[in-house]
């Protein structure tokens, strides 16, 4: 019985031979150009796939909240962790003490303000901390600027005792929401010479630059062609999803999982309605020229126009108006990240049958 | 210690006065008015509140999926439920069953399509369902037009050996969405006359009808009011949020949930970034008349411009920007109901004091 028919709905499914594509062309990359490679655990939060990913010459893996490395250190799989995330708060400083104990960890910081009490703590523990300064390279999120500013940083942190500054991350996600390939590139390289030219502006002024370290899967190609790079750490690209497509690098055939779902009402011969709502395809917004809340395998021209919480709204062109209620259909998310947080498990098939069912061991860890 | 300092962050926090008054005031609306009171339980998920609402009257609750309403039966605080949804499948129709033996259940149907598998899977099992007819009156999701293509529903499913045609349903959510009370209250009244005129129908050609279900909060005491109603399965009136404030009846002291959330970063006088992202405020969109992801309980006035999926960029007005790293701040989320999907347990606060921890037994229960 293929997996169509032998699972419920709605669900994630993963299909091994793609996932092991995407899993193998990064690491070839990484490889080739001589980049570590730390991939954002992320899109999969799973076990099975963080060890992997080791297994193909990962470096070790990145995660954005303690929890999520918790849950994987849990398992046994996680053996060296950049958590890129401003550590904030006494509870979360003593987890971290904790993590460091069977890990080891280095964490992202950005201000004064950050590195000063996980200084004070590691120097009270007897311990030293890995650190590199969070850069915000043209997100305008989380980090200090390139250049002076971070230098004026460095400065600070490279005397702050139980530190140990490495060197500097940053993640470029504002070229992946480029509007195309050229935009995309020029997004990209600039944020790579950013950081490139802040690494070496502090090495001048003495401070010791070990890691330069970018992360997003749109870019992940770009910002690494920059000279001086040295690590990478994109997420997306062990799924891909439809934000993916845009810039023509990978289309629907790379996509390594769907969602399953089963058309319960055909109110009308336009109108289809899904058991998969924004509680399965997250509401996360198509890219720049895509529309709807995913896109329809079996009819790439209809449009998920709205999701209420376990309904999808599908309007159906003339050519797609055979969907009966019953039918199964696979929709591939906007953005898969949150689409896998939202899942207890994933389904994983080869040659049309399910073969293993993975626990979404790192679900919902936002502390 | 106040719960600000006590719970590591980002957390949902409930306040257990805001929601008993809530939870009595909707209880207090339906006795008056000679309504059923069947409350959705997407909004809390919770066994805590599931029982609260018996206690005050509830004649059941309502559930969109099988998987809700399983984990609340396995917890002892479900005794009947309407699924206000179509069971399509034969992995479901099994399940209903199995729960057919422990909780008076009643399920919706919107089509031939639907009914006629139920219908044999009840006479192979020897039993009888339960069955609303999903009336679509104005929503353009699921369900059947009122009037006579209902009757022609109707006459068919009354003849169905094994289910049990007990009135009609709809979910007038088209009328939340209006621009302002005025829009509010003519699209609830029309949705309410559109069910309340095809019971008349279904009746006048022999059919009875017991019930007639209405639901939506925000229209809640709008389509009630029109005379022949019989139910209402309001959801997030529990804990409400920033899309209630706009019709004006509540303001934000009547959220009985925020979010406590933490500055990670403020890297710049105008921006802070809070560790409450898209996994944890999700991605709703405000409702008409608000901007950004939520309403920031210190500084309404800021502005929640972006959500990555573990950062909230806010944009500060010269007035809040002496907000720091570790600073607390709360949040009433755009929706209420996909926040407490994200999460695995609810703090309950009581005159400052953390006293009780809630599971969200049915977080992610989309099948």
């Amino acid at each position: 019985m293929s997996y169509r028919e032998m699972l419920d709905t709605p669900c994630l499914v993963v299909f091994d031979d793609v996932l092991e594509q995407n899993l193998t062309e990064m690491a070839s990359y990484a490889r080739a150009h001589g980049l570590a490679l730390r991939p954002h655990i992320k899109t999969h939060k799973t076990a099975e796939i963080t060890r992997r990913q080791a297994e193909l010459g990962a470096v070790g893996h990145t995660c954005a909240k303690l929890g999520e490395a918790e849950a994987l250190a849990d398992a046994g799989v996680l053996h060296d962790v950049l958590i890129a995330y401003e550590i904030v708060g006494e509870a979360k400083i003593r987890r971290l003490l904790n993590l460091m104990e069977r890990v080891h960890v280095t964490v992202a910081v950005d201000s004064v303000a950050v590195a000063e009490p996980l200084s004070r703590a590691m120097q009270a523990a007897g311990t030293v901390l890995d650190v590199l300064l969070e850069i915000d390279a043209g997100l305008g999120r989380a980090g200090v600027l390139p250049g002076e500013p971070a230098l004026r940083l460095a400065r600070e942190v490279v005397q702050m005792p139980g530190l140990r500054l490495r060197g500097l991350m940053t993640h470029e996600g504002h070229a992946g929401r480029a509007a195309d390939t050229a935009e995309l590139e020029r997004l990209g390289r600039a944020a790579g010479e950013a950081m490139v030219a802040t690494a070496e502006l502090l090495r001048r002024s003495g401070i010791p630059v070990e890691v330069v370290s970018v992360g997003s899967t749109p870019a992940a190609f770009v910002t690494t062609a920059v000279p001086g790079i040295t690590e990478m750490r994109p997420g997306t690209y062990v799924f891909y999803d439809a934000a993916s497509f845009r810039f023509g690098r990978i289309g629907p055939e790379r996509c390594a999982l769907r969602i399953l779902t089963t058309v319960i009402s055909r109110p009308a011969p336009d109108r289809a309605i899904l058991d998969a709502g924004s509680k399965t395809l997250a509401m996360d917004p198509p890219p720049p020229g895509r529309h709807g809340h995913g896109y329809l395998v079996e009819c790439p021209d209809a449009v998920i126009t709205r999701l209420n919480e376990e309904h999808a709204f599908v309007q159906l062109p003339p050519h797609c108006q055979g969907l009966q209620v019953g039918d199964r259909v696979e929709v591939i998310p906007n953005h898969v990240c949150p689409v896998v947080n939202l899942q207890d498990e994933l389904f994983v098939v080869r040659d049309g049958d399910v073969v293993a069912t993975w626990r979404v061991l790192a679900r919902g860890k936002v502390r």
